[in-house]
């Protein structure tokens, strides 16, 4: 294991973190916002450690992928505890637990909150939250390129070609490099949102933190009633616009960029995922009218956000879907457990891991009624090798494993069962918000200090796909 | 496909159908109760079918693992559809829906009913539903030796060496041998159980009843209030022992009655299947207990109760779990989703399953850190071969796809999501009871017939290992 590097790249993390701090200090100088206290100790602490860090002296530039499990795991738990300082230092929310479950939901692209009233909160607080979703989205776009292709996850074709296989030092100058590439799309698609919103009558600030909270798919927003509080239709698509968007596959908008608009049809997964958005929106639009909750425009556009904010695991709401009729309530129940793209800022199983399954278990069924036959799992024109339908396979059941586990704690805290498991769902699918007492209209604060640190560690395990924790986690993974 | 022989083969299985009822028949004719008439009608015609069947002439005993899987589907299939006539000609079970429902749930040992008031129905109707139970319960004896082994679902170690590999003509004769030795255990078990029962107090008559109701693991009672009825807590304890025993792999039965003890505690499932049951008690007693629900024996009995009978997808009752504290509503809900051992009555997932994921989980980790390990699974001193892990997370994945598929529809007729998903979860898992509207103390009648029908094929699809039914469903299966 390669430490020196490891701490010395945590270190350049955590100096962007303090960076990434100074324009939520600006704005709450400008704004004589009592808070800028809180940065400026919080930059300054940070920096520090960070460029402590940084002086290690690195011997080898060797990193593998267990170097990389570190890495990512460490990373975002140190994100997390000291992205937490500005709101400890501030008050802006009390308590230490509040405030790390806040911002390791903000680095995961979670969207889950604490908060019962975010409207009070000062905007340079406001927009340092928002921000932890902006560079947890990044911190994924990494993650998907340097990590995946060594977790089996498929997806992400485009790069997989350039990423070697586990030959160590060779992959990161090539990570490096298509980082770049993928981060100026992030930025591209950033702009584009902000200036969208901007034309649709939002302030800059506005802009911003649904920019930030879409984009990331994250779900933090400056107002109580999420997106909700904006009346203008517009407003909701343009967000749908951009979940649905940041739900896909981000290899196909670098080729899009390059004139190539056909790959998008051409790929099994994002075709999956564009059938089940269609389907989901479709159900549950017919529901709403038959229902009579919405007539018309109305209940297609509440159908589409709630159905595309909860595929995409973005976790923003126009509605409250907790009081939609059941067959709505089932659809957004089931979306929870599919997520979207992999190598997008989504969160969730991924649409690309059920084509698999499904594929997989009709191999199954077609081998038994010819025993003899060899049939391949194909995904468009790709054979699947077998250890990626192990992986896939797998990772479905410590998915519900994990789930079953944690509900079963939150149920002790005293919430009833649909509210305890969707609390988990959405924490470890990386969505936010979740049926009954964890309703897109209710918070997470209720629950207790022990249960908040198990959800952020779930945020943090489903974030990581699962086994880069649990791989970092195993006894077998420190004995060299 | 051997045509012939299977409708043979179905017709010795109603021919068995007709001869069940003649005791049926007896006690309507012994108590003078209206539904004689019924049961002669329903002795006639089902005779009259099962003769016409057995009567046509087979040219070939080939006998494959197709054979196999067609014979497994009608077989349950007509069982349940010609088994409906006593109650739909004796007006005990209004609407033909019902009576299947009812019937189905019988026979896949479910447990499930649209009865609202048992009390009330004659007692030669109340003793074929229960006599459906028991026959399910022999008819997963032989379905466990003669398919099983083709489906690679692991258990059944001691026959499993008997049982040849796909080579067709010999499976028949050891499978006859085999089933014979397990059917007499099943009587010696019934017996048993029955002589218990009527020692601790009960008549014969709902002795019979709850002896076919546990060994079957299938849990239909003759009282409203299920097991609740009987107020002496040895009739509790009893069940609970039986119930316990028929969840268990009937192979280490029959080496016990052979004078081998030992080999319970060597097996891992059964180990497992310990581990849970007890882990699952005073997890539960605690919670009772600390919550002041119960003190003390009726704490622990209750837990135990409530437990076993869910975990081997028994589905009796003795008190109404949706009014428990959280926590333990919470266990409950997961051992919905485990179910007792492979080669048991039970339904459900079954321990053994869970053990190879969980090895195959903890493989997948190892391989992470050390990419070029060859790791085999194993189970005790097996090795699991790679196409048993694939379809054991296959088997599991389509599990939940199928319940999350049938829980829209269930909720698109109006019940909220707890109830729709534990109403499928409980029928494809030949449970019985579940939460919300199909709680222990309520029933499936609110269910329209749509959703019963559903519900129905939910059973036999889960009581058939699921492969079973969609292998015969799809359509490579007819080719050639």
């Amino acid at each position: 294991m390669n430490n020196a590097l490891i701490l010395r790249t945590l270190g350049l993390v955590l100096l962007c973190e303090a960076a990434a701090m100074l324009p939520s200090l600006g704005i709450a100088l400008y704004l004589h916002e009592h808070a800028y206290l809180a940065f400026v100790i919080s930059v300054i602490v940070i920096g520090l450690i960070g460029a402590a860090l940084i002086l290690i002296q690195v011997h080898s530039n060797d990193v593998g992928y267990r170097e990389g499990f570190v890495i990512a795991t460490a990373g975002w738990l140190f994100m997390a505890l000291l992205g937490s300082l500005p709101f400890i230092l501030s008050g802006a929310i009390p308590g230490l637990v509040n405030a790390f479950f806040e911002t390791m939901s903000g680095f995961t692209t979670t969207g889950a909150s604490v908060l019962t009233d975010v409207e009070s909160l000062p905007k340079s607080i406001l927009f340092w939250r928002s921000i932890t979703h902006w560079l947890g989205g990044m911190g994924v776009i990494v993650l998907t390129l340097a990590l995946i292709p060594s977790l089996k996850i498929a997806g992400m074709k485009l790069f997989r070609a350039e990423v070697p296989g586990p030959t160590k030092s060779k992959v990161l100058p090539r990570v490096a490099q298509t980082s770049r590439e993928l981060y100026k799309l992030y930025v591209i698609i950033t702009v584009a949102e902000l200036v969208a919103l901007k034309i649709a009558g939002l302030s800059w600030f506005d802009s911003f933190i649904q920019t930030f909270g879409t984009v990331a798919t994250g779900g933090f927003s400056n107002y109580n009633a999420s997106i909700g509080a904006f009346a203008n239709p517009a407003v909701h698509y343009i967000i749908i616009f951009f979940m649905f968007i940041c739900g896909m596959n981000f290899a196909f908008h670098f080729l899009a960029l390059h004139g190539d608009f056909r790959s998008y049809l051409k790929d099994p997964e994002t075709r999956l995922y564009m059938l089940i958005t269609t389907g989901a929106c479709l159900l549950i639009g017919a529901n709403l009218i038959a229902s009579l909750s919405y007539s018309g425009e109305e209940a297609l556009r509440q159908s589409a956000f709630q159905t595309v904010s909860i595929l995409t695991t973005t976790g923003y709401a126009t509605a409250d879907y907790t009081n939609w009729p059941f067959l709505s309530q089932a659809v957004i129940f089931l979306l929870m457990f599919i997520g979207g793209c992999a190598g997008s800022t989504s969160g969730g199983m991924k649409n690309v891991r059920y084509l698999i399954m499904f594929k997989t278990a009709s191999r199954q069924i077609a081998r038994l009624s010819h025993p003899k036959a060899v049939i391949p799992v194909r995904l468009g024109r790709n054979v699947i090798p077998e250890e990626l339908v192990e992986s896939v396979q797998t990772f479905f059941f410590l998915y519900f494993a994990i789930l079953m586990g944690c509900t079963l704690v939150i149920a002790a805290m005293g919430f009833d069962l649909l509210s305890s498991l969707t609390a988990v769902a959405a924490c470890l699918g990386n969505i936010g918000p979740g049926f009954g007492a964890v309703g897109p209209m209710s918070n997470f604060a209720a629950i207790p200090d022990p249960g908040k640190i198990l959800l952020a560690l779930c945020m943090l395990v489903g974030r990581l796909e699962i086994y880069t924790v649990l791989v970092v986690l195993s006894v077998r993974f420190w004995r060299s």
